[in-house]
């Protein structure tokens, strides 16, 4: 199954707004492979699921591969992970102009790390957006708040 | 899910023996990953059970871990292999003497490709063992003969 292509920005967050609408779940996620491999392979929860994805790394026609997994599949794999891990409380919601947003709270040792992602229909749609004054710094670009680059980090980027 | 060690002797095989007490079963395996990648993610047919492999490449402590998957999981992510297979039956039986024997005759780009394994449930043995006048050259410490290496082979090693 390939992903559809997404358009997505991501943000700090400056202050966590009331969630209360919001769908709130857990998302553990670890990498069996290296950040060096030409190929990722990730294993992750999300609430009551399970996955497994394939990512080719190159820049041109990335191809991304991935299954569910039953619970004792993903125990399984989940100690070839070790040291390459991330945890995060990820709450589902909307703005009130409507743009779709994900909300990650992080644990462990990302403990105080927020960031906010929001997903659009359309480049044009994307270039339009006014960002609300709870959000911090655009950080799309940048490749140190990548989960994979998380999950492996020693602290929190500064 | 650990593998036991293995003891393992591999040889080319000169003239293929009656196998009418072996038991042949179809082998399909492609790699996820690259052989330049410090991780090797595979994913194998074997008759009809399905299953999804990691190793470390490294050479202490290599860790492996295993678990079964269904048909529809190996469909999934049996198309990132791509250019990374190798295809074979499996002939499992055992030597005159009773030492437990793989042959497998290889398919595809590897046809006229036969490799036999013998296992071994110590290193006296293994030190001790005659090979039959039917098995050629050992090739147990020849990369070449890596299914990993064999999978991406323009042609088969002379």
């Amino acid at each position: 199954m390939s992903a559809p292509t997404e358009i997505e920005k991501k943000f700090l967050v400056i202050e966590c707004p009331a969630l209360d609408d919001f769908k709130a779940e857990v998302v553990r996620q670890g990498y069996i492979t290296s950040g060096e491999d030409s190929i990722e392979v990730r294993v992750r929860q999300k609430g009551q699921g399970y996955y497994i994805t394939v990512k080719s790394k190159g820049t041109l026609a990335r191809s991304e591969y991935e299954t569910a997994i039953e619970l004792a599949q993903f125990e399984t794999l989940w100690p070839a992970t070790e040291g390459r891990r991330l945890e995060k409380t990820r709450y589902t919601g909307a703005l009130p102009g409507g743009a779709a947003v994900e909300l990650d709270i992080f644990e462990g040792h990302l403990a105080g790390l927020q960031l906010v992602e929001v997903e659009f229909s359309s480049v044009e749609e994307a270039k339009a957006f006014k960002a609300p004054s709870w959000f911090g710094a655009d950080v799309t670009e940048d490749k140190r708040y990548k989960n994979s680059a998380l999950s492996v980090a020693d602290q929190l980027p500064t």
